[in-house]
């Protein structure tokens, strides 16, 4: 019964099905997702991007109609037939099956069975095939409706998008972890953030964002770090500190929370994804107080692991959120263009902290953010202050010279937040093809 | 009367002045865009992000206050007053202007003039400060709006968007052009095109589509070649041949020019762009008729800068289109995962022309698009058919073996198109940062 093809009938697709009226003819087109031989009859179960339907293959006058091996594209005619334990009630019989491609070899894994039973080398050796598993195929549409919540967020709210190079002269925002190319004879140096260039464009849009990857030569084979990660970066001039920062952030997750509801509600379901709620304020303490709520030494520069995950505790029970900010981090483990603390309310020694703050999400870092310096004057000091020359800064600097605002901005790493949401242990779980340390393929 | 920063009134935009009830306080903050002293008042014009407001500077009792020079940052707090001359009839009057940076030192280029006189070095080495000219940023706005209304078209039709790794293991796609890159101590390559990926993720989600950098190590020193460039990326399964795509590709353009509209009016005219319309259907052309038509030989296996202007003319004479497409380019000219010619209409020699085509816009090459091959067995003969083996080739090839439908895909280089749009002799003229065999700074 395989046939040549044909084209009189629009596609349907199966979530279309259940809408169907029974006796009309369907064509549907997918992938054979399990192929199961009783004695009288076969079920074919054809996945399309919209979920499964189930056809039914009954021996015909030249007997029982071959059903391609699983995974290989089908095209299938037949009759839309009510029956309540298909799903949806709806099935396809009488179908014409045509292969559109040649059988298919047996998959690494079996993509049909419901939970993905595979180790994380398996799942990325093959990740053009391991992605098609819809438990593995949710997780990224989690990822693809966050990033649409976050541009049609902050398109709403005046940001302009940007696309700032990757080819960098100098791997000045910080020496390490940088990788070299070899540019037309000369080293070039790939983009650790757009931060450079996403604060000279405040200069003339004021508030802009970028999507993209950035790329760090970590050294280290860590469940959380990549060589290579999509990187969700926003900065906003004519703010008053990084409150004004925070605030924009907490409605970024806020709107990237509702595309996940919008878009990807049978991602949520099927992923088991934990969707959080953004409260209309998150909460903010300041890094002085976090160290005493979590009993450390009042001279800790950074928050160790174990403090983070109290702190996030401390946030659930005291505030019902899932998100905390911890703000004021120290000067010493910032960036030079950090502002300092300014806010009139808080520590004295203001030296010592910063503008700046690191957003917990369930107790672990996920968002690094704050006000820069704008003032010329103040990157002068700063670079300075370094060991540095600022002339090494001169093509940075003169967005500075020429009329900056007070400004500032965050990035929130993709994978991290996607790993977050379906409790991965490790970041590879969530990126649709990793590369690390040891891993440059597929 | 410059004083201590006030916050009590929320910040009014330049684009919200006219709708301000005059007598109304209102507090403005931008750049100063021009500062214009005559004997009797000084006129400020400020400059946020959405336009001009026009403030007016009087002598009080401590005398002429003082305006800081040209992009300053300022915040101007002051009485919303009815002038018919001002822009929008509303100007600021008794003004306190603060500071919110040191002054500004003197642009490379006057900012505030209405046409932008640079040359094309000047603007470029100076781009931080140069895209602020609002006739520079328009250009800009143009290409932001029109990555929106790229996503929204393919969203709305059930594409997923992506991100594919741009480190890659090895150089396969094309040998020529590519960077190399000190991969952890090994070498390692930077994608010239998302092209393998996508076709991989249509195995998974059907439809893709990416926006993202793209590098390719172009030795020649054109005015249409960038070293990165920002790519516009779609795949699609299930389709009859390359005309299902050419359909794709006419709804995403229809898109990016509503949203342009949409999202861009000023922008439109101020940059003068002439903003096409898109056809219900783009005229297409067979690349066999297409030569004979601009009176070619026959066997020219490409079409010369010469022969797309005599078929934009045509297209625009005979269709009323600035675009057509041409279709069936010589197999030997495209890439070897290029799908043959397979339509029932059209020449003969099937071996000779390609599921493939170029889309050309006022007579120049703006998309290339087509079908790929599918079938394990026709990857196996093309890769063979160039001398090389398929087991270099094995990370791509699982995706085949494993059932592939027939599918197809385009790119749009952004750049190519905000420069056609606004007629920029030079695609770095709407380029951000523009990389290239001698540029890579700022």
């Amino acid at each position: 019964m395989v046939s040549t093809r044909s084209t009189t009938e629009p596609r349907t697709l199966s979530a279309e099905l259940p809408h169907i009226t029974p006796g009309q003819t369907v064509r549907l087109q997918g992938w054979v997702h399990r192929r199961r031989e009783l004695a009288a009859l076969t079920f074919l179960v054809l996945r399309d991007r919209t979920g499964l339907a189930q056809v039914v293959v009954k021996p015909g006058p030249a007997g029982m109609p071959e059903v391609p091996p699983e995974e290989t594209t089908v095209e299938v005619t037949g009759v839309a037939t009510a029956n309540p334990q298909a799903p949806g009630g709806i099935e396809v019989t009488e179908p014409v099956i045509t292969a559109l491609t040649e059988p298919a070899a047996t998959p690494p894994v079996e993509l049909w069975r419901p939970a993905l039973n595979a180790s994380l080398p398996t799942l990325l050796d093959h990740a053009p095939v391991t992605w098609r598993h819809p438990a593995q195929r949710v997780k990224w549409e989690l990822a693809a409706a966050s990033l649409r919540g976050f541009r049609d967020t902050l398109d709403r709210a005046g940001f302009t998008e940007i696309h700032t190079p990757k080819f960098v002269a100098s791997a000045t925002e910080s020496g390490a972890n940088v990788f070299e190319v070899d540019y037309f004879g000369r080293p070039a140096y790939l983009a650790q953030s757009p931060q450079f260039y996403k604060q000279q464009m405040v200069g003339v849009f004021e508030r802009v964002y970028e999507v993209g990857p950035v790329f760090r030569a970590e050294p280290h084979d860590t469940v959380r770090h990549l060589a290579e990660y999509v990187s969700l970066d926003a900065e906003l001039g004519f703010i008053e500190d990084h409150r004004d920062v925070l605030r924009v952030l907490r409605d970024v997750l806020a709107g990237m929370v509702a595309a996940i509801h919008e878009h990807a509600g049978p991602a949520v379901e099927l992923s088991g994804a934990e969707i959080p709620v953004v409260p209309e304020e998150i909460p903010v303490i300041h890094f002085r107080d976090a160290l005493k709520r979590v009993g450390a030494p009042e001279d800790e520069p950074d928050l160790a692991p174990e403090h983070e995950r109290a702190l996030g505790a401390w946030a659930r029970e005291e505030h019902g959120s899932d998100f905390v900010a911890v703000e004021g981090y120290p000067m010493a483990k910032r960036p030079f263009y950090t502002h300092g603390w300014s806010r009139p309310a808080g520590p004295s020694e203001e030296d010592r902290w910063s503008n700046s703050f690191d957003l917990l999400f369930r107790g672990l870092e996920l968002v690094t953010g704050g006000q820069r310096l704008h003032r010329p004057s103040a990157y002068d000091a700063a670079i300075r202050a370094r060991g540095e020359d600022p002339a090494a800064y001169a093509s940075y600097l003169q967005a500075f010279e020429h009329g900056m605002p007070p400004h500032g901005g965050f990035a929130i790493g993709l994978e991290r937040w996607t790993g977050r949401l379906v409790r991965a242990a490790n970041v590879r779980e969530v990126t649709l093809f990793p590369r690390d340390l040891n891993r440059l393929a597929p």
